[in-house]
């Protein structure tokens, strides 16, 4: 495959590869080999036009009258999104929330793997809960290292965020998924991606309350 | 406020403001009275042609060079996403993550409130765990009549899913936050917001890893 394509993968494109791939694996097992552009926008739903300019990126992935080839597209994906590689993970903040996602550890994707926990609390330090060994925060570097982690997840609340990250950051990772909404600072080299669940909340409420107006005034 | 013009949002600008609305809170609650483009692009680490842009679709906030003044942008901002007024929610699935957002309940929006959780499982129905009474699913519909909810949270695992949304959809309900990525059928009018933490997680996993192979290369 051509990495000059990658490279010029649009930022919006590139988020639903992810989806794509995850669609892709389930039609495969399915007994589906080959998927046309406009089938393909029934399961995942997203507009067709949408999924032939997103694989337009791609290169020469098929022909969209003729349709796309399912086991080729999933060759390729899985290369973009190297999800061939285990990406190994540490989780840090040990809370409900830290729970639900070493519990869940991914477990549709084989290659998204926590493999080790930590937190500040001397409750959990030291302790196996449900099967999860917590170290504290002092041993993050040293195990990162040991581990061969190359990516964290933050659970820690906002007003400690930023001292979680910094000892993230220290530890020479690169790939931040930050639970806690609020903007830390990083180097430039360091990416880190928000989930913010109120706000994913407010701007779904934002767009159904919107539409139900324009309904209401059409009747 | 002129309504016409909400309509007429980008969906793109629509999903900032949640984010806009918090750091305005948090610059007010700080003394801040009025702001410039630049100076707010450097705390929400949005672009400011991105921001002044996003305020032009809302109408006439302020003049770039002289600043926004906070507490009107504040009020517009709370008007627009109707933030004043509350909204009950519906958690249904209380496992990790339910426990997760219900003990959180959004405590930072004092207008966004879990007030009922549901569950199937006959060891949590009819409990209070963690101070939270859990409701069976078969009583969903009267609840939400019963006690004016407008909004659902499922937290129910994938093949659960349609079920359970089939069930909140038939309750009336046309907001649903989804943690389980697979699409669900409903019907036009119910908006359904995905969390899907693999690709979150993939998605960053490839932007800094791309991001890492060019500074190499550059090297």
């Amino acid at each position: 495959m051509d990495e000059l394509n990658l490279k010029n993968v649009p930022k919006a494109t590139a988020k639903r590869l992810p989806l794509y791939l995850r669609y892709l694996n389930m039609l495969q097992d399915a007994g589906v080999t080959r998927i046309k552009s406009k089938e393909f926008s029934e399961v995942t739903q997203v507009p067709s036009a949408t999924i032939r300019r997103d694989f337009s990126h791609l290169g020469e992935l098929g022909r969209s009258g003729y349709g796309y080839d399912v086991a080729y597209l999933i060759e390729v994906f899985n290369q973009i999104l190297d999800t061939n590689e285990e990406k190994r993970i540490a989780l840090v903040g040990f809370g409900n929330l830290g729970k639900a996602l070493a519990n869940n550890n991914f477990r549709r994707n084989s290659n998204l793997n926590i493999i080790a926990i930590f937190d500040n609390n001397p409750d959990l330090v030291g302790k196996e809960i449900d099967g999860h060994l917590v170290y504290p925060m002092s041993d993050f570097q040293e195990k990162v290292t040991e581990m061969g982690i190359t990516v964290a997840i933050s659970t820690v609340p906002s007003q400690f965020s930023q001292t979680a990250v910094d000892q993230i950051v220290a530890a020479g990772i690169t790939a931040i998924l930050n639970f806690a909404p609020d903007r830390v600072d990083v180097p430039n080299d360091v990416h880190v991606q928000y989930i913010d669940l109120t706000t994913e909340l407010q701007t779904l409420i934002f767009f159904d309350q919107n539409y139900q107006k324009k309904v209401a005034a059409k009747v």
